[in-house]
């Protein structure tokens, strides 16, 4: 399968690059709105993986080329891109590929981090009303800590949590998630109990910081 | 120590009770707004105590006699009821008495649970707003599930999240929440930072029904 990630050279798409061409078969393609950038990127990634052992090819594009070539397309963007990076990838996409949403608004304040739900209900939702109507989103990957992801040192034992309306589209992003080696992924429902979902990053996240834990995941067991 | 669980016949109520009596040394006092019932479940308590051998004396009362009583007051009760509940024991509450907040405000739809915020922006803080104003008040033990807690077989292995605003509160409900057994007490923040923690509670009831996950947890690591 060839999966794109868009916004691919931020954090959380290199370890989701990282993670899926380390630990399956599939093909992963670096999405940007800098084609260059994205090149760079992807032979960084490469690099990283040859010296592992791992003679993974990682090609760059543009975000709309990326998404083009790809089955699933992993919106790896800061919350307040999403929009525009669903528009502008939106002609490429169709029932045959699958979103994935794995972006969180959050905002800061004197106690912390809070989750920022959007007008849509959640960043997931936000996705699903953006993109065109027959393409299937998935919410995923919302709690993955991007630090831990790219260190292909760190052995993961955590789960993700996947929301979705479209059952044939869960049922390729279920055992993509459950691909990367330690990561479980577990059904929490429809988009619309996405807001549950994305409120744990915010929660994770202060946790780590009151309570010394560095990269905190989750299990729910 | 003396823990008040008010609506302590209930089933968070039977199951923290239990917990506190079997794994700790604090006195436990159970509340209803019928004495006769808190009376009535205080001794089936102590009877199933009795059969494991541990002869702890386990008394009931009207909520505010047994708010009078105690140390730390647990508003083991429906959402819809803690406005009540924490008005009708208001005048038995001073700065050293502790109220501990575990109900989550909750609502189904076809999609599942969902966490349904209150204005004050979670029930912790609506406890906090309805309390006086000197009563320092701690959220906690909202993700445990009520039948695990209550049945003394099942080792628990989890978290449970503190929000509070009061350090010397806090720092007198995480050794109480750390001494049951299997449960490990994070700090979450500040009450502020409720409204996260009281989500997770509808997140692991739908995980639970979407992954065959009986009585489910959650551990952060």
């Amino acid at each position: 399968m060839r999966i794109a990630l868009c916004g691919g050279t931020g954090d959380i798409g290199e370890g989701l690059a990282l993670r899926f061409a380390y630990d399956t078969d599939h093909e992963v393609l670096i999405g940007s709105r800098d084609p260059e950038k994205a090149r760079t990127k992807a032979e960084e990634y490469e690099t990283d993986l040859d010296g592992r052992g791992t003679g993974t090819t990682i090609k760059g594009f543009e975000n709309a080329m990326a998404a083009d070539r790809a089955d699933v397309v992993v919106l790896a963007v800061p919350p307040y891109h999403v929009r525009d990076t669903v528009g502008s990838i939106a002609d490429r996409l169709d029932s045959e590929t699958i979103l994935v949403s794995p972006a969180v608004g959050m905002q800061r304040d004197e106690s912390g981090l809070h989750y920022n739900r959007p007008s849509a209900g959640s960043v997931t939702e936000m996705v699903a009303e953006t993109a065109p109507e027959d393409v299937p989103v998935v919410g995923a990957f919302h709690s993955l800590s991007a630090g831990k992801l790219a260190n292909l040192d760190v052995e993961l034992d955590e789960d993700t949590l996947l929301v979705g309306d479209d059952e044939d589209a869960l049922d390729v992003v279920r055992p993509l998630a459950d691909g990367i080696e330690g990561l479980r992924a577990l059904s929490a429902g429809s988009l619309e109990n996405a807001a549950e979902v994305e409120s744990l990053t915010p929660l994770l996240i202060n946790l780590a910081a009151n309570n010394d834990l560095h990269d905190v995941g989750v299990r729910f067991e």
